[in-house]
């Protein structure tokens, strides 16, 4: 968010998504499709988890990612891989997804007859939680190797998501990091918030991390 | 950066913060003052080495230090300690320092008798790197627990520094990271970029570090 920018415009702009993101909702919701905002800074993990969640997955179902970057296909390239199809975004100069990037999607094939769509946010605390895509639920991953102070710090994004995601875990060892306070932390700005420690290279925690996921996808299915 | 925003607005805000960063740039080189722009996603340890480094910068010099939050204090209370005056700019939803913010404060004495202001810029990856607040060199931190193919996807912040400080490298034995392969894809967008590897927790790397800090320091004061 620029502080530049008029505060006027940036309401305008704000308010301007909001509706947007509601319209994209609908169109999910008409089809059946849940959609997942995956938030993160850069290097948190949010590719890999989506990797190593899509191989898991229940059968039957279809899926289809939407991929946010600055620049290059380097994620999309890996989420491919997976077998499932990529839509890449990249968003040049911008920071963040927005739900009018979203919104040029969703008449695609692919993302009409998903059952699920993962969104990869661009890498960054700050800008992606003041724009909503549209999504159901929103997941923000904390690696623990950037600190337990970071919910104190980027309050914004960690009030207005879902479920967290510690990533990294396997690393809990050789940095200083205190996952009980962090979770407070996050509890005291989101009490309804549900958390997951998780590494990708172990796979600890990653049981519940699917329990939860595989839960949501059949809950809107049946719905 | 905001892709909403009309481009025509961008390029105003742009502008206007290039003209104000000039005019912070003859502020500092008037008061003979060596400004540094510490850049790096959230938690890649850039309080920590400022902590670290300070604790070792040659006496009879004078330093302080701008700290960029969104909120809170926390990184200003930890460099309070290292016993220099420090600055804290909250940027509320901003994110990132523009040149207006550090321009209020170029008539603080302690600015002014500075020979050395350290700037934190906001956790990001992104906008700090289009938003030049005067400094003369812009520093990046990226920690090897992030991934190293950083520099590839977000390639603008890496094209636009003087240095780049791979941090935590002692847990290089614990992560998948090719140090060689993100230095040399940091040099391919950037030849004359000086990188240093360290850790602040096992003190390696430091020396090399400290060396081209204190040189750049009186290098300024003798100009």
């Amino acid at each position: 968010m620029h502080e530049s920018s008029d505060e006027h415009i940036l309401e305008h702009i704000l308010a301007d998504n909001n509706e947007l993101a509601e319209h994209n909702r609908e169109h999910f919701d008409k089809n059946g499709t849940l959609a997942l905002n995956f938030m993160s800074a850069p290097g948190a993990g949010k590719t890999s988890l989506l990797e190593k969640s899509l191989t898991q997955m229940p059968k039957g179902y279809r899926y289809s990612v939407i991929e946010g970057d600055m620049v290059g296909e380097l994620d999309a390239l890996r989420l491919r891989k997976a077998g499932v199809e990529v839509f890449q975004i990249s968003t040049g100069r911008a920071c963040h997804l927005d739900a009018r990037m979203v919104a040029r999607l969703l008449h695609d094939k692919s993302i009409e007859q998903s059952d699920c769509v993962f969104i990869e946010n661009v890498g960054n605390l700050v800008c992606p939680a003041e724009f909503p895509l549209g999504e159901h639920k929103r997941i923000v991953l904390l690696s623990i190797t950037e600190g337990d102070d970071k919910p104190l710090k980027y309050p914004v994004i960690f009030r207005n998501c879902d479920v967290v995601v510690f990533t990294k875990c396997d690393l809990l060892p050789f940095v200083n990091f205190d996952l009980v306070a962090a979770d407070g932390y996050i509890k005291n700005l989101n009490p309804a918030v549900k958390t997951f420690a998780i590494s990708v290279t172990t796979g600890q925690g990653l049981d519940q991390w699917m329990r939860w996921l595989k839960a949501e996808v059949e809950k809107n299915r049946n719905a």
